[in-house]
């Protein structure tokens, strides 16, 4: 394993920012200092004028996950590699409880899939759709020894994973003994599933109705309804993709009475808006994710909510889907629901424009420190997630997960040239500034400017601590 | 000047905690590694089983302070020793401008006390109790030539220094434009003058009625006008030690809708309540600061919020005065009101004891994580004030002012073993676990052990940058 | 019909208060003045030191209901007289939508029962158990044709009489364009259920059990949840029997953002607490309602919220279940329960006491003015319930219901005196100033002291108009 | 005097409607019923049609009230008759304190000037300027001897009439302890005389910069000031021209906590918002009044608050000055603030136009009930300040106020039409259904179409009972 000095670099973490040398030495961050010396056999890299941030953690994102007919365009080759390519290190994607079989046995068949395809760390979230005894058993099994500390429940989609407020109860205060966390999808989908099938039997089926059938109204009522469970529980609770201002008063208030409860948003949500979807196009296809996207209002009261740690970290909910039906094989893609918006499988890309798009739109334009930059999109995902010291910073010690970022290189955001296997972004055209140059994971140099140096099976599988001691 | 290496310490920051050695050198962090190799020259200390913290910054003292006719019993040489063997390294004390002098004046005549005193590095915030025009001037070129970035300004203490609002608003104005923070006692001082009249009238003139005459609803309102003020003067805010519900809610409310107020409370606000007030006894009198203690259910909410950042930081507000008259030849201490309560000068130390007790009460038992207690301490002072990253902070470049803590060694609280002059100390008896065992400020060891190395006059000024950009 | 002329009473409305002669005159309300003249043939009543009430309108009542294996020991003979004894002189009941019924249905079985044994008049609400197109037509009927305009669902009793929040919505919506309204007994009864299992799975059988399994948490998450389903639904909505302070907080932040929020509370709610729960004893079994009585900090806080019209109105949900098996040959009562909590018909009577207990408790007191124990007891309900003005005031042209009240009188509640079929009263050995001497209905003195004069029979259905207008 | 009979009206009261005849005898409401019997001798009038309210009580009016140089344009002879003519049949106007000299000084005088113009009954608030022991003395006679129980105190206009905290707190204290009550102009006087004279200094003389120095936001902070001094003091508060949101909000917030905490907000501030502001045009300065038109979003959520009883009534602050010099041959009025913003004469005419504005803005567009609109209007001004029953309400007993509206007649507002002295409306040219068409002060028909039959002196002084008791 190459020794690695990185020099001159500005190291930035979730509260620092100074100048030094870093060295890389057997996977890890082995020293950080003034004018460090070495051996000749160290491989130098010059970091002037970079920034040096610790590799990008990304606790959502979909990758070969199948929801209904449809399955995520990217793999764990492709999603990884791509993940790398915008700077992240470390994704937790989602082990899926097939109904009435076990979380362990979600967790097994989901690492066997990684475990091929992924060229940076990976570590997952088990998808609970049926909770009793046994599976209560298995999830404290899967804490315990497994590594895996958070699961997924869904308050939405009735029919299919959707669990009655009993089973997050039970759940949650299991797990919140043990040192686990339930991580909810808050949309009241019983309403929602009403309000779609009235759309459809009055004739609407363009995209934009999914985002009509699921008002903001329906998010908050779902996240209030989640983190009074979670109090009732005494655990703590962690909304993925928040999106309404409904929501996140919601959170906010918890969180003064100082209750548990943790939020991500995601990048859309910070840079579209609700105006998208002023039409009757099918490509409005491409902006069908659940939640929908919210109001101008909304958008600024999450980037406020970023900046005062109301909401505590990033995500991408990268769950992509090809507009062009067959592109790359791929089928059942967002043209599956065509005739019907309904049948759209949600979800968009996001992995790779992640730290790009929040540097850009957060960092250069004044809205959130360079600090919280790190903390938001690296230190907070580790350590809620169980993954800290190991991920999420620069220190020694830590793992060498490293990215040169060149805060002045511009470039335009395109599906031309992402490395997801997803034939659109969200962020097409968008001109930034800012370029991840080089990415390290592991002490290894996985990207070089265009050149890909990982290898799929290199990433390994995290073992996670407990999680929610953020 | 001595380079020293710190071998196998647990440094922790606000945000890390990782095992390393450290290297101190010329009076800066140079390195941090896993077995930092040095030549033999370089002193050597074992850190093995202690705790490498920054050393802690206490941006409210008031040494060598006079307030009406008395003055605090530690000038800057006990005072900076009594803040270092507690393991700060830092203070920021006061400059008070006499009515209708310059604020400039105030700054000259702080900094040569200090100059001949401090053993550790100080700024100061101006005492401004009269704005007209030129100090409006003198106070920009504070910030922008003196270092001097933050203002101080009373709502209480009518005819002394007690400024109106318009008075409060201006100098908000301007500072906020100018990279500077006005920091308020927020209390409302014309209705206090009332209730303390009254009480003198109705012959109550022992120390619990400086609690009674200073109603936490006081505080609340004035910290809801301050927050206003401040609002309309799109500046940021800064209370000083907030003690009431009322005014944390404020603060609150504020910072969820994203308005730039930040507030430090007190330890004795953390661990003593009203309930000391319960008698007509003198001995009281050690009690009798602004403001007062306050509710059981107010110190949980601080704890609270100390918790999810809706207070920043835990400062002193160490404003000693003698119980015993002519001890270490003071005079006017707290004796002066012996036979009426509102002669009392307000005030208690607390300089020596602040990271102890915040460690042993707040980390160790869990009521905040090693991580804030740094925050806390010391990372959220400087960066709030203008000091970061040349204090606050373990990183490479920054000032090598370093403390090293025995999270084991038990040991009791008492005024006849601390440094300051003040003959009494509120944690008087108090059994603590956790021990500053040395301190580097600037990599010189000026504390071992019980051993004093500082000498007056090592300590510089600090120049300090902008403020509230934390 | 005699003609009636009362003379000298204090007339008490929900805004006036004067001293005038009151002509009752064909059922109604013919003149009122000073001194009025009347021929030979008219009965004077001197009212001279008496308040005179309009009659008090109870719009939650529970007469001949049945649930699961259990019905209610008051007929609509003994109800409605115990009704009337305590200055009640309307109440409005339920008629029960079997499930897969019509409501139409529900409406004329009650309508049957009530109309033999009535003695006051009466309305109905339909309790909905089921809801699908037909359902929503016959409910669009029931309001426009039938005058019953209200319905109430539960969100507690999972698998006897709980819908969904879709269920919910729908009629919501529904009835909110036709000028009805849903009333919701707001419990999350899915966590109740699950809480109610593995009490008795841990053994837990005594009645206290009853509440400890329904904490008040519950209860506000469902209110909020309902709220937020008017909101959507742009409709107004109903809690019944409001208990927790959460679930009044929730009322209040949607009042005061003008939102069509309406909620009553009990008797029960305001005088006694969770403190009796504390034994094993199966004589609890009479607090066995539900919700549960609260905490005395919730208590004050629906004290606080009668008088600033936070809540809107004081019913009984009066749900007899007589401690003794077969007392008046009443079966299946509390003693249902005996070996399991949840097997004890939930509910207690309070149809007798309720005017008598909000006067001492509320009025003598000073927590609420006369005059709105007048709107709380008589006014609002009839407004709201789309009764007005024909019930809940003492104006010309309504309808001669009146009540004369000595508010010297005192006497001691019991349930040896009461007129319900139920063998207890909460308030036994109450002592109270005020009471009941004369109660007309329509113009006929139904009650005068001691003396019955109602029939079963006399009460008339009562077609109610639109509701929510209040 | 005459005896009258009203027959065959729509009688309307805060809480009934209904029709009836209505008799009018010594002054006083004698008989309300179906068909009233009455000899020859009794002037019968038809009200088919008409709807008869209550009398309006105007709480807030300035009548020959001087304010530095300048003297309101009615005195208590055209003010009064104009009153009349809008339905307004009872106002309650200010008593100035001079400096120094005593609050019965200051009621003497306004009664004397009184006596000689009014048509219509009055009574007093103190103007409190500066208070002492003595001034305290006072005050409570004029609440236990001379009728006069409430006092206003101004929290702007510093120099003249503004007052300290103190000042407040001691006075509120005091008369809460005796049944009196204080209202406060709430605006931070000291920051809008700083905002102001900057506004000259930079040569903005134009009308739009009153409004300019005016934020919002100073209104809430006094707001929540006075709240908080009221509630330290136990004593209920009572706020003048609530306009701004920031305001009510702390309203809201109080009186959800069960505060006694009143307001009122008058017609300018719910028909017309700052957008006016947006010139520099002089003729702007009939919309110079204290505080100034506020946002739109401000007037919603005022009319919301109105429906929800969270202001409690509308009273006009009839304050009018001319805007044509020598108008009448009133000198010194808008005109003399031709040059400077700041010496226009602030206030505006509205008593006239009150009635009429708010049924027709009110009850005719449904935001408000016809119920709401007496009490807001009539009944709650009366009970708040200590009137009720003798004024604002319908009933037997009460004074014959009584006021037959037409709800079907359209007119005109004009200046032209119009009663009072000022030589503007802020209503000119708005077309509105609803017209006064007979008014009667204790019995006598004093308006009648547009004959005015009312005479100066006629008009008695009101002694107000214990106020703040609504
Ligand atoms: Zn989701
Ligand atoms: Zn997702
Ligand atoms: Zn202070
Ligand atoms: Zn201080
Ligand atoms: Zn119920
Ligand atoms: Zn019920
Ligand atoms: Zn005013
Ligand atoms: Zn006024």
């Amino acid at each position: 394993m190459t020794t690695t000095l990185i020099r001159h670099g500005r190291i930035v973490t979730a509260v620092d920012d100074y100048h030094a040398d870093l060295l890389l030495e057997d996977g890890k961050i082995a020293a950080i200092g003034r004018h460090l010396q070495v051996g000749p056999d160290v491989r130098v890299i010059d970091a002037s004028g970079l920034i040096v941030f610790p590799g990008g953690v990304d606790v959502h994102t979909h990758l070969e996950n199948t929801f209904g007919e449809s399955t995520t365009c990217d793999d764990f080759e492709s999603g990884t590699k791509s993940a790398a390519f915008g700077g992240t290190t470390t994704v937790i994607d989602f082990a899926f409880q097939n109904q009435n079989t076990s979380p362990l046995d979600a967790i097994a068949r989901a690492q066997s899939k990684a475990a091929v395809g992924a060229s940076i760390d990976y570590g997952f979230h088990v998808i609970v759709t049926h909770v009793d005894d046994a599976v209560l058993g298995d999830m404290r099994h899967a804490i315990r020894h497994e590594g895996v500390s958070s699961f997924k429940m869904f308050m939405a989609y009735p029919g299919t994973v959707m669990v009655d407020d009993a089973a997050i109860f039970r759940s949650m205060r299991m797990v919140g003994e043990h040192g686990g966390m339930i991580a909810l999808h808050a949309e009241n989908g019983t309403v929602i599933d009403l309000l779609i099938k009235e759309a459809l039997a009055q004739g609407h089926t363009s995209p934009k109705y999914h985002a009509l059938t699921r008002p903001s109204i329906l998010e908050g009522e779902a996240t209030h309804r989640g983190i009074k469970l979670a109090e009732l529980a005494q655990a703590p609770v962690y909304f993925v993709h928040l999106s309404a201002k409904e929501a996140l008063a919601h959170v906010i208030e918890a969180r003064d009475a100082g209750i548990p409860v943790f939020a991500e948003t995601c990048p859309h949500y910070l840079f579209f808006d609700e105006s998208v979807y002023d039409s009757d196009d099918f490509s409005l296809a491409k902006y069908v994710m659940s939640p929908p996207l919210r109001s101008r209002e909304a958008q600024d009261a999450l980037w406020t909510a970023l900046k005062t740690d109301d909401l505590q970290l990033v995500s991408t909910d990268h769950c992509p889907f090809c507009m062009k039906e067959g592109h790359m094989g791929k089928v059942r893609q967002k043209m599956h629901g065509k005739d019907v918006f309904s049948r759209i499988p949600n979800g968009a890309p996001g992995l790779e424009t992640r730290m790009t798009v929040i540097y850009d739109g957060g960092v250069r334009t004044g809205r959130i420190s360079i600090n919280r930059f790190v903390e938001l999109t690296a230190t907070a995902p580790a350590k809620l997630f169980g993954l800290f010291p190991q991920k999420g910073t620069i220190a020694v010690g830590s793992d060498a997960d490293v990215v040169l970022f060149d805060p002045q290189a511009e470039h335009v955001i395109s599906a031309h040239t992402h490395h997801s296997h997803c034939d659109y972004s969200l962020f097409e055209g968008h001109h930034v500034h800012g370029k991840v140059r080089k990415v390290f994971s592991r002490g290894d140099l996985i990207v070089d400017g265009d050149q890909w140096h990982g290898t799929p099976g290199r990433g390994r599988f995290l073992r996670r601590g407990e999680v929610g001691g953020y």
